[in-house]
């Protein structure tokens, strides 16, 4: 079977991969968009280092519209957070029986409540995975590092495909960078992975050999 | 490096060992007993079964008492779970640098809330690993499928590890079956680990072998 793992190219969803990849057939990482290239060639890349398919998502405009109202309504990044990560969350579940995040413990934003968890696994019959929910930032760092090399990096210079670089570049794009200023935190930075340097595989023959993968229920 | 894990010998413990197997060059099992031998036999020989080393430890006497107490006291089995919970994990918090354990992101006891976490791993410099807390039911069955055959057995009949199980038979012990049937819920099932199915391992040359899994920061 596969998991569907929303990917920014940064060490959570990297780790994210990682983590479940004794477990499925196949793993497939996809990139949400707001539309700007340079934001997805990043994961791209950083997919193929991890060696799995990739592709990427485009959110339909009205999507970054209405994460934009939020941002200038609220004044805090937080709800845009929640709410394009919803969108993601849900467009990959109507499709896929399983779909992974790398959303953190220590997470503030992007996180969606139990009620919501809930609610989304029973309308859309999936299933939907947070390895990391239970890691804190440490832990995280640790267990990514034993497989993968990345780099940290100022959002500002560097384009990325987490949602809070991507919300920054088009709302200074459309609202200019003062907006930016006054709703996001100074000194954002994101992670990319730059390489991968181990990989594991099943060893034939030291038990019965009964199970390939976790098996769809349709 | 180490890390250590709250074993029942169950599906959930079984599955955080396999999930934190490729990050770490020992995986520990340890199971807590209130001091009746069937209670963690079975969790000894589930380990054997996933292949990893196992110990036993017996909780101080007071814990036990103190625990039927708060059964008695609320009438219900949360806060007595949650108690002998915390104090295996700041037992073995004392002594490792990194404790995991299965608790689901579905359960209600034993939790222990974010701000116990993070005064646990500032004052113990522990890291704190809950591979499961971002899974659901389904999904973990459906992961340590892939791996373990693993039977599900009532809790009455069959003597198991898990601290629901042994405050159950401990109660039943002092105050007698009648208090477990009317503090408990009826008809409490566990898993135990039957068989191993599978193994993984490193692949050698397929890229640089720089990382030797966790390296201790001490």
């Amino acid at each position: 079977m596969k998991a569907t793992v929303l990917f920014s190219g940064g060490k959570d969803s990297g780790l994210t991969a990682l983590l479940l990849e004794p477990f499925f057939d196949e793993i497939e990482l996809v990139t949400f968009s707001f539309g700007y290239d340079e934001t997805w060639k990043a994961a791209a890349d950083a997919a193929a280092k991890l060696g799995h398919p990739h592709r990427v998502v485009v959110f339909e405009e009205d999507v970054l519209n209405k994460a934009l109202d939020i941002l200038l309504l609220t004044g805090y990044p937080n709800d845009a957070l929640d709410y394009v990560h919803s969108i993601a969350v849900e467009t990959i579940a109507q499709e896929c029986e399983f779909v992974a995040d790398g959303t953190r413990r220590d997470d503030r934003a992007p996180k969606m409540d139990f009620s919501a968890i809930r609610s989304l696994e029973d309308r859309l019959h999936v299933q939907y995975i947070r390895p990391l929910a239970g890691l804190g930032l440490k832990t995280i760092k640790a267990m990514a590092s034993c497989y993968l090399d990345f780099a940290e990096e100022l959002s500002e210079r560097y384009p990325a495909s987490d949602f809070e670089v991507g919300l920054r570049y088009a709302l200074a794009k459309r609202n200019g960078q003062s907006e930016v200023d006054r709703i996001f935190p100074a000194k954002h930075t994101h992670t990319r992975v730059i390489r991968r340097k181990r990989f594991v595989q099943e060893v034939k023959g030291q038990e019965d050999q009964t199970c390939q993968g976790i098996q769809s229920e349709s």
